[in-house]
């Protein structure tokens, strides 16, 4: 089992991990933001210490800790500080924001650990009996408040369930090419036991570090591969979810037409119809060719016209992520390295501009990954070319590389941020092809504004990636300087207008994130109010009680 | 509007098409089954004629049938004999037994032709103030008895609310690739309206010319070409749904993680939760190659191992569809002509025995389309290089021509066989690589032994399509002489051990064909107690009232 004791309670990751390597290079980035933003820093903010959060002791009566003692084991029932304080919130900026500050509203009255399955319906029995809440607890990467604890009125607090435990992997079946695990298992482990076996899942999102499968699977997520492998809603052969009314399982068949496919109503369900418990997922074998490279166009609109040639030309690409000028800007700048004898980024930046690669610029990097060298060579050429076509000046390997180098490791970068007082959040969705530049246009423009009124200074950026036949998503970054008097609000506001920004844009509420609670307001113009009653149907069917992750997603 | 008047009431397709082309080729098949079955062809029979059935009068009151005309128009309801026979039963098996006797248990009490949404709606909310229940009905062509015009207690009988009236291309966008239809409209309009403008659907199943896209929808359906283009569920990007609460609409988006997606609830939900209206689908640009041809193998394990190395190879192909020996054998016994002087088939069945092609033979038809004529050359010639690895032996393009020619024609053959005595049914389902064998012989032995009890002779064969990574689609289809006293309980028998054979391999209980009435005793097993509650909820959310298909699907 994982040991979340070495997960940082208020930040990305595990302890002792951080995105930058060096003091110079920490104060060159700084000072490159210092310039973007036309802001000196603030002086550094440490966060609150654990030891001065304060948490109200469990509500739980002694029998019901008893209880889940005698389901979850001695080990598997914890009241410590640290383990209610790291289940206490995800890892969105209003979390850390708040954890930070030391201030946690809401905690779980305690945290367990089910060894298995029969454990996690025992949890659940005794939340039916006692009154409390059962938050179902992965990785603890939600950026939306997937995992906050809530409880809803008459319930004695919320348990948050950590499924660390479920972490096996029960069966391979290499001719179907299927695995099933326990859906605890976090990504890394996942990847090494298929790894083992010559297969891979091709699940790799940013949180994949931390984040479990099922976890993934109730997010509705998507990895960074998902132009080879598709969202996890493609991996998906069958969930097992254990419900307050017992276990939830689907058949193991490739397709079926036997009415609606209950995996859909899992996949997305955020927490609040069970625990999954089990995935039976899709496995591929595992790739020994990864081509990974960039290619520089002179405005965001060539880097569009060349994803979609790709897609139409139904090339095998793993990946395709194309930044727009801001976001290629800041890329460029925050390379440069003015403590190096050779600053490789800011060489590059001066040759660009002669070459007419001007403000307008956009970085496209794309990867190709197979068994069969020749081919995926073949196929990363055919990419060059169909770029090319659209003026894309190639930048080899090196920029690939660099992507994959640090493709886990931006949360971090966000810790080191809120030190020196600078707020990251991130807003993403997907929209059809026909309208990704007004989309683009209007989000970007949405976010400007809004950086402006609420922290009179502000960098908004965006890239194209996870790309369609039909669409794309939009992923969103803006960065501001807080003010410490108002911290929440000027998220709360900066959110606001993102969101409505998006959605007036005809883009979906979220692509990959999630709902939780951040996008609870908006999620009936997403859904529609008969489409959220029969979701809550649904739910009310399975947890007529109402026992899980209340609060959440309906 | 298409005119329904001009399918048949009691059988499938239109008046006037038919199977076969000569008397001579007629007899020639007779004869064939003759042999293969051991028995004498019964004497013909003529199904009863539409002026011998006696339908019982409409059941509504007259205020109701004026209240439906005033919101679908005088020729929108149709009470005629007729009308209400076509509209009485799908088209499977028994509901041609039946039909063919003149036995038509349920009749809608009125054909209603809405022709718009709004007309749509006024229907539900009549159907909720006057108390009759409302079966959507497409193309009529279920073969699981799906638009049957069933009401539940307290409910005056049923009005089939034909969609024949909602059949126009709304909007494409060619730039994303998507096209929004009313969801009326049948195979050939909707693929003519693409055509046009240069895209395709790619949505193929064998009742192409008359289903509609809507069926398609309600059935989880899945096509020919899956290989290409997948099942109905990866071409739908959003559904529009009027139920008797209001209409149920999903955002038009290439991807969401906005909670459960929506479209999945209403793909595959077989008309119990409304009227599907509209829906924004996929659409590719249209292949101008295509290269379709067939390859023999000793036995079907050395082509089950040829498909899935063509599936894992990531081969563009466009379909692969695999005989098993029975139906190889009868495929090409029932193509032999003796009324020719020059008789392909017999010549070829000769010359494989020469070449070790013997009993255990199995032909492999296989198709790549595309833009790119280099492209699809070389996919074909890869697809026949594994072929070779597996001992195939190439039969180049004329068995492929003849697949694609009577593709949409097989359907009629079986009216053709009633009319000698002899039943067709298909059963399919669709199981993991790991258990094709298995499943594949243990159905076959399931059926033998059925046809053996409850008609003393019968052929079952099977083929092998619709390949995933992780699995295929097993259909099977049996032939049986009709004992005349007992033609229903026949078909239930061999119908219940087929089912019986496929749950017990591990199989789903439909790949494609839908559950309908004829599936509903074992859709418990398939979805759980508690995926049945969870769905069913979901409908009493949109439906309260029970007003849509009762009786069908939960």
């Amino acid at each position: 089992m994982k040991n979340h004791g070495r997960l940082r309670w208020n930040g990305w990751g595990r302890l002792g991990e951080s995105f930058l390597a060096t003091r110079a290079r920490e104060r060159a980035v700084l000072e490159e933001l210092r310039t973007l933003l036309g802001r000196d820093p603030a002086p550094r903010r440490e966060p609150a210490a654990l030891d001065d959060v304060r948490l109200p002791p469990c509500k739980l009566a002694p029998e019901v800790l008893a209880a889940l003692r005698a389901a979850c084991g001695e080990d598997g029932v914890r009241t410590g500080v640290e383990e209610r304080a790291t289940h206490a919130a995800g890892k969105s900026l209003p979390d850390l924001l708040r954890l930070r500050r030391g201030e946690i509203e809401r905690a779980p009255e305690v945290v367990v650990y089910p060894p298995d399955e029969g454990a996690v319906a025992s949890v659940l029995r005794l939340a039916g009996e006692a009154g409390f809440a059962v938050v179902p607890f992965g990785g603890g990467t939600s950026v939306v408040g997937g995992v906050e604890p809530r409880s809803a009125p008459g319930q004695t607090g919320a348990v948050a369930l950590d499924t660390a435990r479920l972490d096996q992997l029960l069966r391979l079946d290499p001719e179907s090419g299927t695995a099933t695990f326990q859906a605890g298992i976090e990504g890394p482990d996942l990847e090494r036991a298929l790894g083992e076996r010559g297969f891979t899942l091709g699940h790799f999102p940013q949180s994949f570090e931390h984040s479990t499968l099922g976890g993934w699977i109730a997010t509705r997520s998507t990895g960074q591969l998902s132009n080879a492998y598709g969202g996890i809603e493609r991996m998906l052969v069958a969930a097992r979810v254990v419900t307050p009314r017992g276990v939830l399982r689907m058949p193991a068949v490739p397709r079926s037409a036997a009415g609606p496919d209950l995996n859909q109503l899992v996949l997305g369900s955020e927490g609040v119809l069970g625990v999954i418990t089990e995935a039976t997922v899709r496995v591929r074998p595992a790739p020994t060719v990864h081509d990974y490279r960039a290619v520089l166009f002179r405005d965001f609109e060539a880097g569009v016209a060349t994803i979609r040639s790709v897609v139409d030309a139904g090339l095998p690409v793993a990946m395709l992520r194309l930044s727009d000028a801001a976001e290629t800007e800041v890329g460029l700048r925050l390379r440069r390295d003015p403590t190096r004898r050779f600053d490789a980024a800011s060489k590059l930046l001066g040759a660009l501009e002669r070459a007419g690669f001007g403000a307008e610029r956009a970085l496209l990097v794309y990867g190709v990954e197979g068994r069969d060298r020749a081919r995926v060579r073949r196929d990363a050429s055919r990419v060059r070319s169909l770029a090319r076509r659209h003026g894309g000046l190639s930048l080899g390997r090196g920029p690939g590389r660099s992507w994959r180098r640090e493709r886990f490791r931006t949360p971090y970068l966000r810790d080191w941020l809120l030190d020196h007082g600078l707020a990251v959040d991130t807003f993403e969705t997907a929209v059809p092809w026909s309208q990704v530049t007004a989309a683009h246009e209007a989000v970007r423009r949405a976010l400007d504004g809004a950086l402006e009124r609420h922290a009179g200074a502000g960098l908004a950026m965006a890239h194209l990636s996870h790309s369609y036949t039909d669409g794309a998503c939009l992923y969103f970054t803006a960065l501001w300087p807080l003010d410490a008097s108002a911290e929440l609000e000027q998220w709360t506001a900066i959110k606001h207008a993102a969101t409505e920004a998006i959605l007036a844009a005809g883009g979906t509420l979220s692509h990959h994130h999630g709902v939780g609670v951040d996008h609870l307001p908006w999620i009936g113009r997403e859904k529609g109010a008969l489409g959220i009653d029969a979701l809550r149907a649904a739910k009310q069917s399975l947890d007529p009680g109402g026992l899980l992750n209340p609060g959440k997603l309906l």
